[in-house]
């Protein structure tokens, strides 16, 4: 929804821009989508400026009026692309405005806008900066209500993962298959009131070492006794709030041997690394930027000997989009220098991967609210699931 | 799919372009999307290189290397950015190349890749020029296997549609809501293989003079005597291949006032008018573009008075996407200055609004195949339906 006034003035204020000037056509712009509230058609190009001073303003085409029929401000129709220009220019001219862009595209979640678009706003006289800061605060924090919703995705998601992975590793050679397994996890979530919008993943062996397996009914692998077992699930209590999204690990056989052990460690003691970087910080009410907590996570893997072996960043952000628009940990594959602030959730998800042997990830999320950051699940995984460990993990 | 290597340098060749870099993230781009025949996760950037000499480049994050496994030649996988930004850079450097963008998005269809991905490549050392006639080409083009499926969804929407509204201007002043006729229209295409990806639009009396109106339940109209019905369409044998898109008219009464008969007439010809232009560039083999037909269908409009109230371009592509990469026949919402080439399909769909009062629009597809522009359907309406014309629509 469109940001409270005051609370709006003070961000404008403080990005030093003189308005939010969004974007939407096709659903290319999820940040324009979830503050504009829109659904139905957007197969024309609408734009809207959320200005400092001043009352709001939506540039939208007369065939489809529908989307700005309630807009809290001016409405500004054209028909005509001269016309969409003279009422563009007249918002824009002179003004500094944030848009959802990453120069370089160095964080492509906030890189949102085509390039002629873009063109078109500076040609109009407009100066554009990205809204990185407006959209943490005011895209990617979560409701009271979606709040509520994750916390419950995630127990359950967790009783559902420990359940499965502890009935399959005891099951050991006798022809679980990937895609069985997934199918389980699926049916029983679903039964506790959760819907996927794409299937977990589960890969056993050599399978889990590959960060974004995705199993196949035919091609998938048969569990074998000895193996690891990685289960990567994501649902929530409807596809319009905010999912849940967790990692969970097993080992069919009565105990890991020592080299799993290791890597499951190094993953874990990373994992709480991450997590206690962003607690400390918001105690200390000290600022951090997601890239320092991915620093903390990747420094325990790295010490470890592993550094080589953690080929993603150690977390995403997490809205309504499950990789969400806000702040992701990540000084890996970008160098993201946005603040994690009260508000906002993200996944911690730290990994090492070793060809051809087996791969080993733990993801939690965490929220920032009220009384601090949150992990979900209340309880965490702490060892592997595994025949002997089938009570502790 | 990937073009076959001698069509492609051929059209390489004529756009004066060392290349095709094509960007796909998430989804963004329907046109990677489609030749790259991408499917499941695409959370991470992927870029392919066509170039006109040598043989393809894909680069790919190493833990989203799926969509690349049978990559019909080089992968360069990269996981940090530092690694993104190397493997980009010794692909693009010094290379002028056709990418999905549109200088100051005349063409909001073309313009797909975020600022801040074009403003990477040039600084890596890419020239980057429009890609549109290679996307018209390759990306919008139907296959036989798509042409036949929309062929068959032609003939059942016009038959459902003939049927629904002759039901409808039957039923005068008994309580037939717009949800309820939309529900109808549903079923009985679903009932013959169809699927919709959104309920079709119908407006009743002064609602048909919003282009966009969407009923729903509760806040729609009811049908009264003397109202104008105005049914558009689209739907096919799948959600992943062509669809038909189709806009009926009818008259709850014994036949229609003259006004209204005189804007149905108008928004026929001009139709027909649209039609003929492409049949008979087509036939002199002379090229045209998509402008041009806009042009010949909006001249029947204004030379009749009613010019203002055409408020929309006359045509959209249709290609896997309903609005589809291709040429649109527009020189009103934009300038379209691609041209109509044989294997493309579009929509012609004229139309006349008067707020307040009614609305006519009429809408037949058309696909450039091996014989010639061809209509769909086959029997494009020629008179409204109404009470006494039941028969002959």
């Amino acid at each position: 929804m469109i940001p409270d006034r005051a609370a709006l003035c003070e961000a404008l204020a403080e990005a030093g821009v003189d308005g939010w000037l969004l974007y939407a056509f096709h659903g290319l712009n999820p940040v324009a989508t979830r503050i504009l509230e829109l659904e139905g058609l957007n197969t024309r190009r609408l734009f809207v400026l959320l200005p400092r001073e001043g009352e709001p303003v939506a540039v939208a085409h007369r065939i489809e009026l529908a989307p700005v029929a309630e807009f809290p401000g001016q409405v500004l129709p054209y028909a005509r692309w001269e016309e969409l220009h003279a009422a563009l220019g007249s918002i824009v001219s002179g003004k500094r405005l944030a848009m959802e862009i990453s120069p370089e595209d160095a964080v492509p979640y906030l890189d949102r806008v085509p390039v002629g678009v873009v063109e078109l706003v500076r040609r109009l006289g407009g100066t554009v900066v990205p809204s990185g800061p407006l959209v943490s605060r005011f895209a990617s924090a979560w409701t009271a209500a979606e709040l509520a919703d994750h916390r419950f995705a995630a127990e359950v998601l967790a009783e559902v993962a420990r359940d499965a992975l502890r009935q399959a590793v005891r099951e050991g050679d006798r022809g679980l298959t990937e895609t069985a397994l997934q199918a389980r996890v699926v049916a029983a979530a679903e039964a506790r009131g959760l819907v996927f919008d794409t299937l977990p993943i589960v890969g056993f062996g050599p399978n889990s070492a590959n960060p974004h397996y995705e199993p196949h009914a035919g091609s998938d692998a048969t569990l074998r006794a000895g193996q690891v077992v990685l289960l990567d699930l994501w649902a929530g209590r409807s596809r319009t709030t905010v999912f849940a999204d967790q990692t969970w690990m097993g080992f069919a056989g009565e105990r890991p041997p020592e080299r799993v052990t290791r890597v499951w460690e190094v993953v874990r003691d990373a994992r709480d690394a991450a997590v206690a970087a962003v607690r400390d910080a918001a105690a200390a009410g000290r600022p951090i930027a997601g890239f320092e907590a991915d620093r903390a996570a990747r420094r325990v893997v790295e010490a470890a000997g592993f550094g080589d072996r953690f080929v993603h960043r150690t977390g995403h952000s997490i809205d309504r989009e499950l990789h969400g628009s806000g702040p992701h940990l990540d000084d890996y594959e970008t160098h993201d220098d946005r603040r994690l602030i009260p508000g906002i959730g993200f996944s911690v998800e730290p990994g090492v991967y070793l060809p051809g042997e087996f791969g080993v990830r733990s993801e939690v999320n965490m929220h920032w609210g009220g009384s601090g950051p949150e992990v979900t699940p209340r309880e965490p995984q702490r060892e592997m699931i595994a025949v002997s460990e089938g009570g502790r993990a």
